[in-house]
């Protein structure tokens, strides 16, 4: 069913997108911080690639930048105070893994640490920086992956409705929901259709 | 609580991602056609900018990069499986819009379509695109936001509850389930918290 439209200007309403803990510095020449950020995407499969946007203002913009290197930390829900937390307070003033009781882990990959209690967590090495605006974007590598092992199932699969992830939208967190299908499922479930060749 | 990891290849595990309906095309040079495409994101918030990846092979490719326009369609969880049909089949060999019962909107500032159906549906003008590998990343300006009118509230604000809009993440489709709280909501619920100046 079509529906009456109201047109707004341009803003940043796609959504639901991810709502992530980046991980940067090295504890030598920057100290381990933690930035909340949701302007982030998968930007490629092969290689495998993300991006994140970051403000240069923030306190995490200067490792981030000169180090080349960040993690990505998918939150579950029982972190959402400490997602939440991450974004609004600044690194300038505290120690945040501190702060938030949460355990840096040295990446396999990179320099930049990792948050022990996330389920999963990627070590990224930035390709490209880009000057947008208001925010610079960093393209990046995903050089590994560390999943919580328990998380596992007897396939290898990850097993992501344990995770219980977090999602974001228009000012506002969220627990995923019901599982309505997976990719392919429509056509799956109805032979007759015509399938790409 | 920390667990004990396991180390993986790099590989695209950011979730939850959006999954939206990309419209493309202008009705002359190149017939409106839809693709699903999970790898989005915002990417700056002045000037609103989101960007998108897509496999050069696609058919929806051409269009988006020689015309550099094309609209994001957020769809609701009733057209999960036609969200889905789209990821799967191939404007080669169809008429999506005609496949999967969905109405293509003229937007007001691009040529390509919007779909009526869909509650948030945003006009976006590539600025750039960038050859990543398996996909190339258009940047674009959000140029527009066509929302359905009867879910404004009377503030004015979009009452994102009432869209019902999917999330993907790991090859599966996502309804949101509980929210969680808003962007703040853990210093506001802790007067004593440092807040970034």
């Amino acid at each position: 069913m079509a529906h009456e439209k109201t047109i707004w200007p341009g803003s940043t309403q796609l959504a639901p997108v991810p709502a992530v803990l980046v991980g940067c510095g090295d504890g030598k020449t920057f100290k381990y911080n933690l930035i909340t950020v949701a302007w982030a995407g998968t930007v490629c499969s092969d290689p495998a690639m993300l991006a994140i946007a970051v403000r240069p203002e923030r306190f995490s913009f200067a490792p981030i930048s000169q180090l080349k290197e960040f993690t990505v930390n998918l939150p579950p829900v029982s972190l959402a105070a400490e997602l939440d937390r991450c974004g609004v307070v600044s690194g300038r003033d505290c120690d945040k893994f501190e702060l938030c009781h949460l355990t840096p882990v040295a990446g396999e990959k990179v320099s930049a640490p990792l948050v022990a209690e996330c389920p999963v967590a990627l070590e990224c090495r930035v390709t490209q920086p880009i000057e947008l605006g208001s925010h610079t974007l960093f393209l990046a590598e995903i050089l590994a992956v560390q999943v919580q092992s328990d998380l596992i199932d007897d396939k290898g699969k990850f097993d992501i409705d344990r995770a219980h992830l977090i999602a974001y939208a228009h000012g506002h967190y969220y627990q995923l929901g019901e599982c309505i299908g997976h990719f392919g499922y429509s056509v799956r479930r109805k032979p007759g259709s015509i399938v790409r060749k």
